[in-house]
């Protein structure tokens, strides 16, 4: 290998931008953002069909900084942006794009060139782009790829959706454990079929099961003649291909691993996963149950409008059911309401209240399972923690809701009922918010989408029945 | 430097146990978590006081599954099963430790045995470790501690909590760019006190500032006699050391980093933050909006239980009052409820899944601000969005509800109140779930914080309003 190829081929050399993270910027704002002003400039020249100046505009940007601006114009400008830019259009604004932006303009262009497109990518960031695609598009594009593409492509395809298999890159460095440092150090410089960016070594048995891992690191600081198995860590977190993509984001945190060899059924290593594809699923993960819990669906500002509608309706439909459910509740006590209507004025505090205490605990258990600190271990000692807070709650709310309600109606039975109501219906809360999630997920039921249907029904029906039942039965109404 | 020597202090050499991630363990369950049962045999063996049991049963865990069956023991056995096993309390144990248990653990230590501890951490391990222990505690620890170790943390802390500053490692390799690949290699080779870990060289000049990055891999691939100025990447994400450890998180994400150099005022290279520390971070920021929607505070299930009651019930005072408002817009209509006590029925399902709807609406905008999706570029875009959106789910809604209420109580004027006030409480929710967390945000305050009460007080009164308002209105009661 010469030198002069070498130069090329590395990322360094070619590149002489300003460095990032500089304050002074002119396209990005102080939280690193794309400034309001340039995105204006861009959606100007394109609205101008003025490509070169579209061209000018986008070239310094960092790729992930033409990923987001894809995001930032309308949909109907994007692939104008997309023409105007073409050899700007690399692997990494591909890789780094949202994903319906980037399904939108996938469909939108011919199959050879988003073959062209996905035979440039890393076989995990083609296969991202692909697997959106429908049936017949994502095989039109095959059609069009390189044979030996297509294969790693549709090898990858075969395994489930999220999993590990679909997320690996097939490139990796994998070398016998006899080696030398020295003699792999020669392998490395002599071989350019290799990838360009890799953490570790994996070493593998003649059966290519994977015996142990050694750091770049180690393997620069070893003297040439040292085997290799004495400076690997026998001690590797091996991901199955079927595993799902959180448990190997959850792995990746838990380890502290930069990266992991993949292997199939059978133990033999067919790629590797590294920390940098894992830190997208791991904030993808980690905030994507505060929209379930809310019943968002999957919550991205760039989803179609009609599959947001959908998502969103199908939830609100099921609440509307809750809704009438609880509804129902006070249909029981119309007589009483009739009688004194300052009970239907008082009752929402009590269901709201319920809801408000219901959905906190929901919120720090459903986050405590994903995180696995939540097992069976100690399930029994977090209920007792929340129904003591539940108990300590209820108990200072009730007190406070009560007397005001006894001092401002003069009304020291309603303050009673009140406060009651009050109380059971925090301990109903903190009890269903720790049980519902806590029961789903012993059925594989994942806590985060449907329990706050269940916890918010217990709230609303109590709250109602337990201040209205309350009156009646003290006589109040 | 002796091969012996090297020997010992490589990771892999001494570690002979069994790869993880294998199915078959007799500790771990097939989500990787420790068995119920291995945790009762724990603390069966903690309550006889049999040290030397619990210390055979330990001993084969991986050191983030001891850090783990910390938090899963009862809290007064925690200090019991330190003390059985202090040998196996090395770095990785107590980095990976929740910080509430750590910081309980810590504080029922002594002084000089914490300072012991603190000593082999690296930097911004025992930073985390300390930063939480009171003044007094702090002190009486660093006065124990060598002055190296001391200054370092000293200055560590001297940074804004949550910052660069404080999370970075000192430890990290930099070299002038004028060195070649093979003199590189061999001051790696010879210098024994640079960290073990690493993955990239920073290049610096004469004033120890970055003027470039090198990919350990590169260096490998390289003939020895390239100076690394042809090798090195110039396109460089620099960290001040001052920033906040979300937006550190952001710029690892959007680019891709493995580690990244850090940088005092003057340009100054002075420590490296590498990914396995951010991990923790993209996950702890993702996941706390959830928490912090919900009113959970910090949401540790670890979280001492007073801390926790005054959070939650901080966030149900506030939301009492909210509470109060909307009732008192209930009191404004108790003549029409007397004399149509359906109204009051009814009314809890219109407010309810305006509440609904507006928490979906906030869940995905709060994180799409948390992930810099939504930005001044496409504010304007996104609530004519969201305005579609409750705009079709108002009409759905509000049809499926009037006409049911229409059919069953025989009233079709009441169908068609609810319909309208269920149509007008969406859009209600829909414009107040993105704008309340967009000016927020824009008056630099968290919005994951506080949005919900204002949005939850607006689809509450309003619900109550238009819906009792309309029925007043109409002529129904």
């Amino acid at each position: 290998m010469s030198e002069a190829d070498l130069k090329e081929e590395l990322p360094g050399a070619a590149d002489d931008t300003a460095p990032e993270g500089m304050p002074e910027s002119e396209t990005l704002d102080e939280d690193n953002r794309l400034k309001p002003e340039f995105v204006r400039n861009v959606k100007e020249a394109l609205d101008d069909e003025d490509s070169d100046r579209v061209y000018d505009l986008v070239e310094p940007l960092h790729p992930a900084d033409i990923a987001d601006l894809f995001e930032l114009v309308d949909e109907r400008e994007r692939l104008t942006l997309a023409r105007s830019i073409r050899d700007l259009m690399g692997v990494e604004v591909i890789a780094e794009m949202n994903d319906w932006v980037r399904e939108a303009l996938m469909e939108a262009l011919p199959a050879d060139v988003v073959a062209e497109i996905a035979g440039g990518l890393d076989t995990d960031d083609a296969v991202a782009m692909l697997e959106d695609l429908d049936e017949a598009d994502q095989q039109a594009v095959l059609a069009e790829m390189e044979p030996e593409d297509r294969a790693a492509i549709e090898s990858a395809l075969s395994y489930p959706e999220e999993s590990a298999g679909r997320m690996m890159s097939r490139d990796h460095v994998a070398v016998p454990e006899t080696m030398t440092v020295g003699d792999l150090i020669d392998y490395l410089r002599e071989h350019r079929e290799l990838p360009t960016e890799f953490w570790e070594v994996f070493c593998v048995d003649p059966m290519h099961r994977p015996v142990g891992t050694c750091s770049l690191s180690w393997i620069l600081r070893c003297p040439r003649n040292i085997p290799l198995y004495d400076v690997m860590a026998r001690d590797q977190t091996l991901i199955p291909a079927d595993m799902d993509q959180e448990e190997v984001a959850l792995r990746f945190q838990k380890y502290a691993l930069i990266s992991a060899a993949v292997v199939d059924t059978s133990g033999r290593l067919i790629g590797q996963i590294t920390v940098d594809d894992i830190v997208h699923i791991i904030s993808e993960e980690a905030g994507e149950d505060a929209l379930l819990l809310s019943g968002a669906g999957d919550g991205d500002i760039n989803e179609p409008i009609l599959l947001t509608v959908r998502a969103r309706l199908t939830w609100l439909v099921v609440n509307l059911a809750t809704a009438m459910l609880a509804s129902s509740v006070v249909g029981l006590f119309q007589g009483a309401i009739t009688r004194f209507a300052l009970l239907a004025v008082l009752m929402p505090i009590v269901s709201g209240m319920g809801g408000n205490a219901g959905t906190q605990t929901l919120a720090v258990v459903v986050r405590a399972i994903a995180t696995n600190q939540l097992t069976d271990s100690n399930t029994a000692r977090m209920i007792w923690r929340e129904f003591r807070i539940a108990l300590t709650n209820g108990l200072a709310l009730g007190v406070l809701i009560g007397t005001g309600t006894a001092l401002v109606f003069g009304n020291p039975l309603l303050g009673a009922v009140i406060a009651s109501a009050m109380l059971i219906n925090n301990l109903v809360a903190g009890l269903a918010g720790i049980l519902v999630p806590v029961t789903l997920d012993r059925f594989n039921v994942d806590p985060a989408v449907s329990s706050a249907v269940f916890v918010t029904t217990a709230t609303d029906t109590m709250g109602f029945f337990t201040f209205l039942g309350l009156a009646v039965l003290t006589g109040l109404a």
